[in-house]
C-alpha cells in the first residue's frame, strides 16, 4: 500500500455530509426498515435491489448541452471513457431495470427497493451526502386506482410506524396546475421556465404563507437576509387566479357523506382551469382518486386533495403526493412549525419511455428513511427502543498463561448461545471490570488460582452489583459485603450465567 | 431534466460487472447475513457503518510517488479538491473510524461491518465491480488469543451456516515467511520487491503445484497460453529451503493428544527460519494459537497451521488465516478443484497507527459474500430455500366502473394481514388469470355483477386449480368442473380466504 502524500500522521475524518452509524442506531433503524418492508410486501409489492453505480445516461443527469454530468451527482469515467454515476435517487435506475428486463417482468409491476443514494450537493444540518430512501412503484399500470394504491400504501405504512392521527397525505395533480397555468397563458414550449418558476412559488407557500408567494408570481421578493429572489412576472389577474386555487383547502365539517363532499368540492375547481383539457383531465383524475380512498376507508383526515402540493421533480405528468407529519416541531430559528414532509412521490409516465419506443405508465413514492427515523425519535416510538439486548459475558483474564482455561470457559458459554468473549486486552482486573461495565455485560466470570484448584468459578451479576452499589458507602463496606457476586462449580456456570440473564432480560 | 445525449431512445443496460438482484435472492441471501450476524454477536462483536465515500488518502489507495489515485478504486475530487473514493474494503474504513472515535470506543472494540465495496477493476466470471463483504475485528488486543478467536468465529460461523465437515480454517504468520525470507538473505527495505514475488509464489502453490512454485521462486514461468511470469530469480538452495517450508503439511493421525502433535509439529520449523528472531516469534504465536485452539475444542480437522496460506495484502503483521470449503466442484478448465476460500484475514497493527503517534494492534477477517453464497447454492443450502411465502391474493377487476368496491375487498384482506393488491393492469379476464398465476397466488377473488347483486364473491384456489388441471383434458370438462372456484358470501370472504392460506403454507 502507497504511502498517505500529506504527513506523517494523516488525520482521521469523514468527507463533509457523510456519517458512521452505531449499533443502536442500526438496530432501531432496522426495526423501522422491516416494518416498512412488512407494509409494502403486504400490497403485493417485492423487493429489487440495483447497484449503487449506473451509467450516467441512463441517471438523465447530463447537464443540458454538454458533454458532462450534472454537478449534483458524483461522476467519473470508465476506461472506455463512458460516464458512470452514484445512483441519485431509486427511480432512475428502476426505469433502467424495467426496461432492461420488460418480457421478463409481470406487469403490473410492483417493486419495492431500499437503499443509500448519494447527492453532490453541499451539506448542512440534517442534509447528507448519502442517505437512505425507500421507494415502492407501481410499473405498467396506467389506471390512477395505482395513484390511489401508492397513497393508501403511504398512511398504512405510517399507521404501522406508530403515527396514526399524526399524518395526513396531500395529493394533487399535475394536470391541474398545468390547466391553471394554460388559463393564464402560460401554455407551449417557451414558457417552461416561467411555468417552473410558478411551480417553485407554490412550493413555497407552507413556508412563506400567500403574501410571499404572491411576490414570488409578481416582481420577486427579498428575504430577511436581503437576498432577492426573481419573480415569476405575472400580472395581477393571474396572481389572484393561481392565489385563489391553492387556497382550495378541503375542510368537510362533521361527519356527513365524504364522497358527497369531493363532488361539490371539485365542482369548485373548474373555473381555474377555464377551458383546458388537460386541467379538467386531472381535476377528473383528483376526483376519482378521493372516491376510491373514501370507498376504501381512507377518510379525509388520512388522505385529501391539496392544490398546494406541487413536488420539486420535473418528470411528474399527473397525480402527486406527499405524506406530511402534522404534529409541532421547534425549527432552527425558534419557530413552532409542523414536522412537514417524510415521504412523497407521483406519476412519471415518462421515465421508463425514455428507454422504449413505447410508453411505459408508472407511479410511486419515496420515504425520506432519515427523516422518518428522526420523526420517530422525537415522537419517542416504542418501536425505536425494541427489547433490551445484553452485552456479552465477559471472562476475565487474571493469569495470562492459562489464557487457554479462560477461552475454554468463553466456548461453554457460546455453546449454549449464552454472547459471550474473552477479555482480549492487556490491563489488570480492574480496568478489566471496568471494559465489562462499558459493554453492558449481565456478568463477569472471575477465575483466580484458588477458584481454579477448586474447579469453581466467581460469577458477579453486574446488573444486581450496581444496584446494590448505590446503598454502600465504602470500598471496606463493599470488600465484606461482595453483593451479587458467588462461587459455583465449573460445570455449573452455564445454567447459573441463564439464570442472571433470566433475571434481568 | 436534461434530455439523454446519444440516441432518442436509450439502450437500458448496467456498466460491466454490476448486476441486478430480484426478490428471491435477496431474501435468501438475507438469511445468510442474518447467520453470520447472529454468529458475531454471539461471540461480542457490535454492528458499525461507515459510508461509502472516503477521503482517498484516508484508504492510502494513492500511486506511489504520485498525486492521484490508484486506478484500482472508483475516485473523484470534492469541490475543495480533495480526492474522494468508493471503499475498496471495510478494513480501511474501520481503522479510520477506530482512529477518529479512540477516547470513546471501548477496548478492545469488537466490531462487524457488512456492506458493498467497490474495485474498479476488470470484471470477469464471479469477478464483480460491486460485491458485498462481511467483516469481523478486534482493535486494541495485542495477543494472539485474539487471532484464535477470530479463527474460532470463522469456523463456527461456517458450522452454523450448515457446512460443518466441509471446510478448514488454516492459518499462518507473516512472521514465519519473514524469517524464511531473513533466512535465505532477503531482508532489508531494499529487498522488499523480491519478497513480495516470493509470498506471490508461494500463494499459487494450490493452482500450480511444487513444480510451478518452483519455477517462479527461481527464472519465471511460462504458461500454457505461453505468457511468461517474471521469477523471483532465487538459488536452488534458496528454493529448496522454501519449498521444503510450505510442504509441512500437519497431519495427524488418529485420535492422539494434540497438544503433544502441535509441540512436535513445530518443533520440526526452527530449521526453515535458521537464527531470524522475527521467524522463531512467529513460530511461538502459531503455536500458540495451535494450543488455544485445541483447548477451547477446535480441532486439527477444523482450524491447522499451514505454512503455504500467505494473504495477499501487504498490510499484514502477524498471523494470517483463511477459511476453505474442501468440497469438490468443477473449474472453467472441466477439472475437478477444491471449491476454495470463502474468509480470510489477518492481523494488521499498523493500519490504524496511520493516522496515531502510537501503534493499535488490530486483527480481523472477511467473508466474500457472493462467493459464500454461491458455495451454499452448490451444497443446496436449506438455508437459502427458506420457508415459501404465498404470492398476494389478487383481485380481479371485472368491471372498471366498480374499481372502488375491489379496492374495498383488498382493504379487507390487507386489514387482516393478507397479503393481496388489486389488478391494476388494463387487459382483460384471460390476462388478469395469468398475471395472478405469474404473481404465484395462492386464490384470486373474482366478483361480476352476478355475485355482487348477490353479496358474494368467487374464490379461485390456484394452487388447488393447478393440480386439478393435470387430471383434466378438455376446455368443456373444465367448465362443466370447475374444480377449486366456490362462491361465498363477502362477509365471509377473509375466513374462506385464510382457510385456502392455511391449506397451501
Amino acid at each position: 500500500m502507497a504511502e498517505p502524500k500529506k504527513a506523517d500522521t494523516l488525520k482521521p475524518r469523514l468527507p463533509r455530509g457523510l456519517v458512521d452509524r452505531r449499533a443502536d442506531e442500526i438496530a432501531a433503524q432496522g426495526r423501522m426498515l422491516e416494518t416498512i418492508r412488512a407494509s409494502f410486501e403486504l400490497y403485493g409489492f417485492e423487493a429489487l435491489e440495483t447497484p449503487f453505480i449506473e451509467y450516467t445516461e441512463a441517471l438523465g443527469k447530463f447537464l443540458p448541452d454538454l458533454d458532462r454530468p450534472n454537478e449534483g451527482v458524483f461522476s467519473f469515467q470508465d476506461d472506455d471513457e463512458s460516464w458512470l454515476s452514484l445512483r441519485y435517487d431509486l427511480t432512475a435506475p428502476l426505469a433502467r431495470h424495467v426496461a432492461e428486463n420488460f418480457d421478463a417482468l409481470p406487469k403490473p409491476y410492483r417493486s419495492f427497493r431500499n437503499g443509500y443514494v448519494f447527492r453532490n450537493e453541499k451539506p448542512g444540518p440534517g442534509r447528507f451526502r448519502q442517505f437512505m430512501q425507500f421507494d415502492a412503484d407501481i410499473v405498467g399500470a396506467a389506471s390512477v386506482a395505482a395513484d390511489a394504491e401508492i397513497c393508501m400504501l403511504m398512511a398504512d405504512t405510517l399507521d404501522k410506524l406508530g403515527l396514526a392521527g399524526q399524518y395526513v397525505v396531500k395529493v394533487n395533480n399535475r394536470k391541474v396546475l398545468d390547466g391553471v397555468m394554460e388559463a393564464i397563458g402560460l401554455s407551449g414550449p417557451d414558457k417552461a421556465g416561467q411555468r417552473l418558476t410558478v411551480l417553485r412559488a407554490i412550493d413555497k407557500l407552507d413556508r412563506l404563507g400567500a403574501e410571499g408567494v404572491r411576490l414570488l408570481l409578481g416582481p420577486g421578493r427579498k428575504d430577511e437576509s436581503g437576498d432577492f429572489t426573481k419573480g415569476a412576472g405575472l400580472d395581477e389577474a393571474a396572481i389572484s387566479r393561481i392565489l385563489a386555487y391553492v387556497s382550495f383547502q378541503a375542510a368537510p365539517t362533521g361527519e356527513g357523506d365524504r364522497i358527497a363532499f369531493w363532488d361539490q368540492f371539485f365542482g369548485s375547481w373548474s373555473d381555474v382551469v377555464g377551458d383546458s383539457e388537460t386541467g379538467r383531465e386531472g381535476i377528473a383524475e383528483l376526483h376519482v382518486m378521493m372516491r376510491l380512498c373514501e370507498a376504501a376507508g381512507y377518510g379525509f383526515d388520512r388522505i385529501r386533495a391539496d392544490p398546494s402540493v406541487v413536488r420539486g421533480l420535473e418528470y411528474y405528468t399527473g397525480p402527486v403526493y406527499e405524506a406530511e407529519l402534522t404534529f409541532p416541531v421547534t425549527n432552527e430559528a425558534g419557530e413552532t412549525v409542523r414536522f412537514g414532509s417524510v415521504a412523497g412521490g407521483g406519476r412519471y409516465d415518462g421515465l421508463v419511455g425514455r428507454f422504449r419506443a413505447e410508453p411505459v405508465p408508472a407511479t410511486g413514492f419515496s420515504i425520506g428513511v432519515s427523516r422518518l427515523f428522526s420523526a420517530l425519535q422525537l415522537t419517542g416510538s416504542p418501536l425505536l427502543q425494541g427489547k433490551a439486548k445484553p452485552g456479552p459475558v465477559v471472562v476475565l483474564v487474571l493469569d495470562r498463561e492459562n489464557i487457554a482455561d479462560y477461552q475454554r470457559l468463553v466456548a461453554l458459554l457460546r455453546a449454549e448461545n449464552i454472547r459471550a468473549e474473552l477479555y482480549l486486552g492487556g490491563s489488570g482486573m480492574k480496568a478489566q471490570m471496568k471494559y465489562a461495565d462499558r459493554r453492558g455485560s449481565p456478568c463477569a466470570i472471575i477465575q483466580g488460582s484458588n477458584e481454579r484448584e477448586a474447579g469453581e468459578v466467581q460469577i458477579k451479576d453486574l446488573i444486581e452489583g450496581a444496584k446494590a452499589a448505590e446503598g454502600i458507602s465504602s470500598n471496606a463496606e463493599w470488600k465484606a459485603a461482595r453483593p451479587a457476586q458467588f462461587s459455583v462449580k465449573e460445570d455449573e456456570m452455564v445454567a447459573r450465567v441463564k439464570e442472571v440473564l433470566a433475571r434481568h432480560f
